[in-house]
């Protein structure tokens, strides 16, 4: 048994602003790149920061890693595929593709980790009811 | 025989615009904070931005990886610790640590690897002259 | 006669980046929705950052005015409103109105001024021959 | 009778992330700027944000004008220059020239507008008490 995919892809814009002096997107302007994936996951899969919020549930980055494989530029049509990675352990778990849609080359790859936190910041070490929840929806095991 | 540690440390400010709305620092502010501490090393070290210009070299970070243990907020007074990881290959390496000034709490572990490419982005394989002379000066083997 | 009026409207996202500690979006985020509206307005026009390239012109912000009417949420789904303003003078005049798509309130209001400079930012004093014909093409006096 | 001039200034780096493809810093970035000098001037006179929280009175920005005369460079060495604008509306206004130190050059011209509100973000229209207060204590009338 195996569980499904949860893959979410966009293609993106580069902006004017992130564009630095070398004429390449400046390395730290794509963690906003990997959160607007994200969103974009949340929105779809139907886990989002409010049903977080409503729960009083914080689940920050733990660990973020981005590999800068080639350089995205102000002419480059990026595409971004953001990858849900099952673990039962209290963390969410997200790989990213950041491609270049003229030849799919890969540009980036990126893991971020987030684990779950109370409104004081204090680490849960249970997945919380909710999550597990919607994970049972997602049919994720 | 071993080398002597290039290490660079500053206490710095949090800016209000890089809390978020649950009152910590964004993760993604992060980055900016490493590469202060970069440029920091780099004036501290006569290893700056100009000295790989001058030599028609670029350095772009290829490697981010940054591990958030505990959060920073608007009245935290951090410190940021940046060392220089020696190593024969072509590569920059930089190891920091976030701590807090309060108590010497770690709230952050990161490391940058840097490569060489020229500019046109090629990747350079070997140590550029230049970093070869400084790391010579620097008594680094 | 009078000049039709060139327009660009867009429904935008807030980001979750974008919202401080006080639970609205932070006032030095808005230059960002401000460009992204002048890109759109670009594409829809055919005035692009390219097209100034190309002459090896450039159109640099030379006054930007935001009134903050009213704060901007992170639930908010805003609308932003771009209208290019005509003026014979060797400028680029835009207003902004960004709204609430709710109830149409008026949230923000702006006004960027560009002018027109060589690359080694000297001013240019007569409307670029490029930026005539556009003008032309657009049936603006 | 006239009031003292409550000035502040500070000489600033600027950073590599905030040059654009132009080798200028991106229009977008000065708020930081100003954000910035008003933080060092509110340490300097005693009036800070943390002031404003306790008394449960946010003071947002509510205009922000800036005039980009000549662009800076990342090899300029720039100073803010904040003064504080008397008026006896319940505002706050600060003017800002951002100079080149290596011949004063102007640069830039800004001022902000800030008002008082509650924390639900209704317009306060008197001055807060503890605002009068620190005006007294500065000598202004």
């Amino acid at each position: 048994m195996f569980n499904k995919e949860l893959r979410y892809s966009r293609e993106f814009e580069v902006r004017f602003s992130e564009v630095d002096i070398m004429g390449v997107v400046w390395h730290g302007a794509y963690p906003l790149y990997l959160e607007d994936a994200r969103e974009g996951w949340g929105h779809q899969y139907g886990l989002c920061y409010d049903d977080f919020l409503r729960n009083k549930v914080y689940a920050p980055i733990v660990d973020m890693d981005i590999r800068y494989h080639r350089p995205i530029f102000y002419t480059t049509k990026p595409r971004i595929d953001i990858t849900y990675q099952y673990t039962p352990a209290a963390k969410i778990i997200f790989d990213y593709e950041i491609r270049d849609t003229a030849d799919d080359a890969l540009l980036t790859s990126a893991r971020t980790i987030q684990a779950f936190t109370d409104q004081s910041y204090e680490l849960i070490l249970e997945n919380p009811e909710f999550y597990l929840r919607w994970k049972e929806i997602q049919g994720l095991y």
